[in-house]
């Protein structure tokens, strides 16, 4: 991304196929809901686990959704996903636990966890199983898994029998499940699978950053099993005092702006479905099953040994930013590449042309 | 607050002397300018330290309220104080770091420390020193020192000698400093002295929330240590992302709307000057020096041994809500209370003279 930025200071156009968030701005409701609650009133503090009716609605959403019959005081609003992990792991772990996360995976897992005091633990996922662990993949000694389905870098999701199978697997084993939803609504196929769908003994973190388009607004939400509920709002409490109030309404009226919101879908079927004719085109063939989110994840372990070198030879050659796998994957990512599709269909046109102009050139 | 509620749902009407925050909205420009971004573009990610053109203008307020020239890439755009607390001590401490906190105090310093994985250790600070701490409390084997002047919930200030003292004495032993300085902008005589104006080894803590009257718009800022913004940055990159962007376009504009801030202010003003002549008269003579904030800090001891059965009481019999002083300060609090007078003037002559007939009724 700096280097990307550094290249549009020079003066050159650039494709971003790094970026990890919509180009859409929230939905028009959302923003006119806000317009008009800051002429209404002061928008001071919330309570800690954030607007009631917000929990309500959001509530709502796992029966329309997914028909699940959710009681609201589980639903905890935070400041944005972010929150949700930080509020997780220190709800659930103590100093020193070992939390296991699927590798590629979301760098900011380890990082966080890192810096509250205990310990990631990578799990090499293999391309067999779509880049999502299975219970023979689980370590001794786990105090806590994640999951994220559909996954970041790879798109990749866990059907019903899979996330099932972890379920059981760490329930058997005393091992805390949090499952990571955020790019929910986004897929191309069948719905991703909640957690909740299976067991209420699980953290299921979400966000109003990826189909409600709201990256910035930094507003999240979190279930908890319901003798959970109590230490999760005195951490909220303490650590955030509220989400942002103004995200919150916003947030509130984008889950019924569904119109807009599935116009912005169609628009990433439309570029993933380029994505997927063109990247095999220009020479990126062995691709991760793109099942959502706004992501291909590609294994140019035939062309590189060196991802990063790679990721900014295409920059520098092909005007297209793309991330380096090794941000992803320490032991693996050295071969492999993220491909964003988030950005307008025009944008993405013109990236695969440019990918495919320089892998000609490339030989 | 819950009792309070409680009440007010029960039909009753209670005047709020318990608040934390401002009764006034974001400055009216600040609101202007976020309606105006939410049309003109997306509000997407920010990087992670915020907005360039907010930390150089937050920057310049330096200059204009201290006369210190601070360097915009030493300030870092936070989710509230809240956020900057987050950032602050894990950027500083290491798991079991023993950091000090004058007691009464801020509750949540105590809980995020704990939360975090270090220990606080509550200073029992006198009277005598306006409740805030000097050299010769400070016990032996800190990592840290946080102070907070204006405090909360005592509301007094550290003039320039007392902070130059903390300053001295902590350098001298190699504890990390860090100054919350949330309530800066509002004094009734000398304005607040900045840990900055002393030094530059010290992390300081503010937030649009008081002054600014933003509370819940979550945005505040810290500044840190030229060689720490790296360690800072890459913590509030993995933790946070960014700042709600929408606060922060709202908080630019907020630097700039000096009549209206200064206008609650004086509100603020005359409320404390009602409060200095009523609390007396109705019995609460014992009180902290209140330099700042909208904070008055009762010693009750001589009319009570339970801070909680008396603000229990002081609502139902008066219907006031207060603080009980045992939420800042474990062993003296039960004798202590805290007034807040940041409602409307008329609330605030309302609630005195309910507390003049209680305590007349009381004998």
């Amino acid at each position: 991304m700096e280097a990307a930025r550094a290249a549009e200071e020079a003066g050159r156009h650039i494709i971003h196929m790094e970026v990890g968030q919509p180009g859409t701005a929230a939905p028009e409701a959302a923003r006119r809901a806000l317009a008009a609650a800051m002429e209404a009133g002061p928008l001071g503090y919330t309570v800690a686990l954030g607007l009631p009716e917000l929990r309500a609605r959001i509530a709502r959403l796992y029966g329309e959704w997914y028909g699940v019959d959710l009681d609201p005081a589980r639903v905890v609003v935070t400041p944005g996903s972010s929150g949700a992990f930080i509020l997780a792991f220190t709800a659930l772990f103590d100093t020193g636990d070992r939390v296991g996360l699927g590798d590629p995976g979301y760098p900011s897992y380890r990082q966080i966890l890192s810096a509250l005091g205990f310990t990631p633990v990578g799990i090499q996922t293999s391309a067999d199983n779509r880049f999502q662990p299975v219970p023979a993949d689980l370590p001794e000694g786990l105090a806590g898994l994640m999951l994220a389905s559909p996954g970041n870098p790879s798109g990749t999701m866990l059907g019903k029998a899979g996330m099932a199978a972890l379920v059981e697997a760490t329930q058997a084993r005393g091992i805390s499940l949090i499952s990571d939803e955020i790019y929910h609504g986004l897929h191309y196929g069948a719905r991703g699978v909640s957690a909740l769908e299976l067991t209420d003994e699980v953290y299921v973190i979400n966000s109003f950053s990826k189909y409600f388009s709201m990256t910035g607004w930094r507003v999240g939400w979190m279930v908890v099993p319901e003798d959970h509920i109590r230490i999760v709002e005195r951490i909220a409490q303490n650590m955030f005092i509220c989400p942002p109030h103004a995200s919150q309404v916003a947030a509130l009226a984008a889950l019924d702006c569904t119109p807009e919101l599935e116009a912005n879908r169609a628009v990433y079927a439309k570029n993933r479905a380029l994505m997927l004719e063109g990247l095999p085109k220009a020479g990126f063939s062995k691709i991760a099953p793109p099942d959502g989110a706004f992501y291909v994840y590609a294994d140019v372990s035939d062309l590189t040994g060196d991802s990063r070198a790679f990721a900014a030879e295409i920059l520098e050659k092909a005007g297209v930013a793309v991330t380096p796998g090794l941000d992803f994957d320490p032991l693996r990512g050295h071969g492999t590449l993220r491909f964003s599709y988030a950005r307008a269909t025009a944008d993405i046109e013109e990236g695969l042309a440019r990918l495919a102009a320089f892998m000609a050139a490339r030989g």
